[in-house]
């Protein structure tokens, strides 16, 4: 795409996408204070039925069609040793999660979502692969220790194609998880969260898929020198083509693509947060759109929950992406949709309300 | 049942029970670091995983057919003014959960889990209630806080025909979740679980459907009544008579029940966790099928999940019971169980494996 049209595009994407407003809120609160419980013991999931009814109508209906997008690409900086597995690892992963065994694959079967694998800028040949999304940018990023880890022509290209994703299934898709694979994607979202947050490295930097020792430092200084480069250039954009990576930029797209058509996206890890936290900057109206799923071990996730406003709902120790705290988050959204569409009210149940 | 013969009956009961050994944990272990994913990035689902290997075997089959028993029952003490709620509202909820009206319906549904209503003691005649399964031992317990809420005869008669709601259907059920309904129950959950515990009450008294003030008050005084008269007996078949409920009391054995059968019952919040400390000191081989599912709010129980070892899956705020937060936790141990049926090893799916 030429650079002016992809700027357009942009433009537009942007522009279409509006505050959530399917419902008056304070008459959502009304309705749920009417059901038949005491008022607020339903905890977390009455926050959750007031989002959901804001974002789709009060009540919800039920949000059966889902996908978990899992986009893939390279990073030049892994190249540093910065992981703990080789590069390959991402195109082996393609493979597997195409062959339906990986984690993700056995979570979203458990959660009735589909899983769509989508080959953002794996640094191997994947057309052929049945099963795999062929939106490949370039294979994979620029070391992004050493220059630009994109173009912002790039960057934007992928953001666009995140969006294209959604909007392409948005009339059989209701709700909408980010996932993600990229050997040596931890390192860039460390450097975009600390861009993105102003926050000191060391609350950001972490084991990833489990580093320490000299590849924990190899980390860091791939990351100082980013920052360094980067200067105090802060539009997201920037930052995501400084030292982004072509999944979190197609992530960025996925958020704005289901803001722009109205479905409810779940996030999911360190990764998928730094992208939330690149967009919402992007587009601050897309966060009515957002909901947090798990809170990662990776230490940066909680700095990135916190910038973002989020509260995760839970917290399990997971740090493998993939989308997979974003599918074990799907039943609290069911549940919070559920209890608007299904429960009676006092005066409907006939049930005595309190007497204090 | 003669007291001879209901003793006999619960001896045989808590005799069937044994330790979950179907598979070895060692190799369970192994099995879930060959996965292919980074060790221990599934976090608290790997040890889910392992636990329900331990029941059911690995790997374990998909926990498809589910039930949540809402145990139902009045109590004595609620003529106090404990609750913010009338007693005549267990009565009206009962009839609210069997037109499928309550949050337990609602979010049951979304976890593809059947429920199952049972009168253990409400004060009201419920039997030409369609989908009420009447188990009622007598209509309310007594005051604890004037006299022994039930006879010894009486609460083991309410094991008993927990175990048996459990074991009659046990062919059918693969998974088995906790849930209650009972005004004034908090206070008997008070009660039992200072007096299992040990601990102060201050630790333990909590607002329960909502209370402050005058009602607080009243709910201490009635906790304290039944702790001074109980004095240092600690048998829980006991200390469940003295100042327990007839739901408390039917939950102590589903959780038994379930263990005899090798089912892995999910527990809820405070009431729930009440029944399940009394269940495992009754038996403690019980415990290696019990699973933990929130924390309420309710403060009492995070004093209750410590002593039984549990850290819970989720703190969602909830505080209502009926089983609403097992049943959140279904998706959990699914997907548990998922990754160990599911998932590829490092050398079947072709991904190289960590170089560190």
């Amino acid at each position: 795409m030429s650079a002016g049209v992809a700027t357009e595009a942009l433009q537009s994407l942007i522009a279409r996408i509006r505050p959530a407003r399917r419902a008056d809120a304070d008459t959502v609160r009304t309705h749920i204070d009417c059901l038949t419980k005491p008022p607020g013991s339903l905890g977390r999931l009455e926050g959750l039925a007031l989002r959901l009814a804001l974002i789709y109508g009060d009540p919800p209906p039920p949000l059966l069609r889902r996908v978990v997008f899992v986009l893939a690409a390279d990073h030049g900086v892994a190249a540093r040793g910065v992981s703990a597995y080789p590069s390959e690892v991402t195109e082996q992963m393609c493979r597997n999660f195409a062959a339906g065994g990986a984690a993700i694959n056995a979570i979203a079967g458990c959660v009735g979502s589909d899983v769509v694998v989508v080959d953002m800028g794996v640094d191997a040949d994947l057309s052929s692969e049945r099963g795999i999304v062929d939106r490949k940018i370039r294979r994979g990023t620029r070391d992004l220790a050493a220059e630009p880890a994109l173009t912002r022509a790039e960057a934007r290209d992928a953001i666009l194609a995140g969006a294209a994703l959604v909007e392409e299934r948005a009339a059989g898709v209701d709700l909408v998880g980010l996932g993600e694979m990229g050997i040596g994607n931890t390192t860039a979202a460390t450097a975009m969260s600390a861009a993105l947050t102003g926050r000191p490295l060391e609350q950001l930097l972490g084991p990833g898929t489990g580093v320490s020792g000299a590849r924990l430092e190899q980390k860091r200084q791939a990351v100082e020198a980013a920052l360094k480069r980067c200067g105090d250039r802060r539009a997201p954009i920037d930052i995501l083509a400084e030292m982004g990576g072509l999944e979190i930029a197609g992530l960025v797209g996925i958020i704005l693509g289901s803001a722009a058509c109205g479905r409810a996206v779940v996030s999911d890890g360190f990764i998928a947060g730094a992208a939330t936290l690149a967009a919402v900057r992007i587009c601050p109206d897309a966060r009515d759109y957002v909901f947090p799923s798990h809170r990662s071990s990776e230490p940066g996730h909680a700095v990135i929950l916190g910038a973002l406003g989020f509260e995760p709902l839970m917290e399990l120790g997971l740090h493998l992406g993939e989308g997979t705290g974003a599918c074990l988050a799907f039943p609290l959204l069911d549940a919070a949709a559920a209890i608007l569409r299904e429960m009676a009210t006092f005066s409907s149940a006939g049930v005595s309300d309190s007497d204090v």
